[in-house]
C-alpha cells in the first residue's frame, strides 16, 4: 500500500523483518507452521520511521529489521506462539501498517521470477540514499563530457517525483548523516570534489564553506515529467546553468549499480576496499575477503567467509 | 487517533515505548535534547498487533515496549542520534501510526492532573484482558446474590460496544492464552468453577467438556446501549436465562480493580500470593516482598525490592 511509505514508515525497517525472517527460517529448516509463527513474532517488531533519516537511527532501522528476523526464528523454533495469519488478518500487519492490501500482487507471482533474478539486485556505488544515484550518475557523466568546473557553475536544478523529494529530506544538511539524505549535497560534492565516497560524508566536509556555497546553488524540485514517470520511479532531470550562460541538461531513469547499469565485480571490490580502509582494516584482510568472494560458488561453508570478516 | 487501535495496532506495544522511555530518561537524569533523541530511538521500535492477542506474543509486545525504552535511553545517553520531532513531524510517529493527531489533547494538559492521580491506575484481579473485568465483576455479584448454579443456566448474553468485541477476539477458545481474550470463557469459568485465577487459564481447563459446553451457551454481541456509552467505555450488559425460565440481568460500567471500585492492599497481596504460588515461589519469599511493599514509602533504594524479587 502506498499509504505505508507516504505516511512516514521506512519500509526497510517495517517490511524488512519478513525478509530476515524468511532467510533465517530457511537456514534453520523451519516447517510451515513454525515459519508462520516466526512471521507473527517478526511482525510485532516491525518498526521504522522516515523522520529518522539523516540520523544514526536510519542504519539502526535496517539492522533492527534483520535482528528481529533472527529473534523471531529462534523463538519460533523454541515453540513460541503467534497468530497464524499475521499478514492478512483484519487486525494484522497489512491492515494496521497500510490500511489495505492487494493479494493479487503476490498470489501466483511469488518466485515467478524471484526479484533477485529479475529485475535483479542494486548495489550502490555511493554511501548515500539509493534515490540520489540516478542524479549522481548523470551528473558525473555531464561533468566528464563537458569538463564542468565548480567555479563555473551558477545553478543546478534537479527535478524528480514528489516521493523522492519526500525521502531525501535534508535540503540544507549540516551533518554527514544528513548529507546521505540530501540531493543538494550529493550534487554539490561531485561538482566541488569530483567524487562522493565515504570520506566525503562527514560533518567536517559538509560544513566546508565551498561545499555549503555549492549546496546553496542547488534547487531540488518536483518536476511534472518525473512525476508522470510514476511514484515508484527514480527519474531525475538535471539542468546546469553555467556563469557564462551555457545550459547543460541531462536525464537518468536509473543509477549506476542498478540492474540496467550494473557495477562490475572489480567496481564492487574497489568500493569494498574503500569501506574497509574507512574502517581501518589492514588491506591484506580486505584482499582476503575479495578473493574468497571471487570463488564464492565453490565455498562449502559460509562460515569461512564470516570468520574472515569478523575481528 | 482511534484509527490506530481500530486498524490493528496494540497500543501497549506501540505507545508503550514512550512510557518506558520517559521513566528511564527520568531515572537516568537525561536532559531535554537527549530525552528527545531517546523518544526518536524508541519510536523506531514501536510495534505490536492485536491479531497476536491470545498467543505468547501478547505479553511479548508489552515486554518489548518496556525493553525498547531501556535500550532507547541507554543509546541516547551514549550520544546516539535520532530525529528531533519524532512524534509530530510529517514523517513521524503520529502520522505514520494514526494518520493524524490532535495536539490539544496534550498541550497544557500534561500532568494536570497526572493519569496516575486521576482517574488513577487500574489493577486487574483476573489474569484476563482488562475489558473482561466489568462483566466478570458483575457476573460474580449476580451469581452470589441469586445463588446461580451452572447446571441451571440456559444462556448468557453479554453486550458491549463493538470495540470490546473487536479486542476479545477468541469466541471459541481452545488454549489458555486464547481464553484470556475470550469473554465467553471468562463468563463460563465463573459459572462452572466460581473463580478465575491463574490456574484456570490453562489448555487443560479450557478444553474440559463442562467448560466448553458453558462457552457454547454464552452469546457475546454488540449492544446499542453499550455502543452509545462510547468507544472508550467498558459498559457491559448481562442477561442470564435460567432453564426454569427466570431471567437475571445486570450492568457494569467498571470492573473490580478500577479506580471507582479499587482493590484493597490485602486483595492485591492475595493476588500476588496466587501468582507467586503459580510460579512455584516459596511462600516465605512472597511474604517478604509483600511486607516490604507495605512500607514502600520508607524504602530508600528500590534495589532492595528488586533484589527480593530476583531469583
Amino acid at each position: 500500500s502506498p499509504r505505508h511509505y507516504e505516511d512516514g514508515f521506512h519500509s526497510t525497517g517495517t517490511c524488512g523483518v519478513f525478509g530476515g525472517t524468511s532467510a533465517c527460517a530457511r537456514l534453520k529448516g523451519l516447517d510451515t507452521v513454525h515459519t508462520a509463527c516466526a512471521f507473527a513474532i517478526a511482525a510485532s517488531q516491525a518498526a521504522g520511521l522516515r523522520e529518522n533519516f539523516g540520523t544514526m537511527m536510519k542504519p539502526f532501522q535496517a539492522g533492527h529489521a534483520t535482528e528481529s528476523g533472527v529473534v523471531a526464528v529462534d523463538l519460533a523454533a523454541l515453540g513460541w506462539t503467534g497468530a497464524e495469519q499475521i499478514l492478512e488478518a483484519q487486525r494484522g500487519f497489512f491492515h494496521a501498517y497500510g490500511g489495505t492490501y492487494d493479494p493479487s500482487a503476490i498470489l501466483d507471482h511469488l518466485g515467478k521470477p524471484w526479484t533477485f533474478q529479475s529485475p535483479g539486485v542494486s548495489i550502490k556505488p555511493f554511501p548515500s540514499g539509493s534515490l540520489t544515484h540516478p542524479g549522481m550518475t548523470e551528473l558525473q557523466r555531464l561533468i566528464r563530457e563537458n569538463s564542468i568546473r565548480a567555479a563555473d557553475v551558477a545553478q543546478v536544478e534537479v527535478g524528480t517525483n514528489h516521493n523522492m523529494l519526500n525521502t531525501l529530506i535534508h535540503h540544507r544538511p549540516t551533518t554527514g548523516l544528513q548529507a546521505k539524505f540530501s540531493m543538494e549535497f550529493c550534487m554539490a560534492i561531485l561538482l566541488v570534489d569530483g567524487k562522493a565516497d565515504q570520506t566525503k560524508f562527514t560533518d567536517a566536509v559538509v560544513n566546508r564553506p565551498d561545499v555549503q556555497d555549492m549546496i546553496g546553488r542547488v534547487r531540488f524540485y518536483t518536476d511534472p515529467e518525473a512525476e508522470k514517470a510514476g511514484y515508484d520511479k527514480m527519474t531525475t532531470i538535471l539542468k546546469i546553468t553555467l556563469k557564462d550562460g551555457r545550459v547543460i541538461t541531462g536525464r537518468a531513469d536509473f543509477g549506476k549499480g542498478s540492474p540496467s547499469n550494473p557495477m562490475s565485480f572489480e567496481e564492487v571490490a574497489e568500493k569494498f576496499q574503500g569501506c574497509a580502509a574507512f574502517a581501518e582494516w589492514p588491506k591484506s584482510k580486505a584482499d582476503g575477503v575479495i578473493e574468497l568472494v571471487r570463488k564464492l560458488e565453490g565455498v562449502s561453508d559460509v562460515r569461512t567467509l564470516t570468520a574472515l570478516c569478523s575481528k
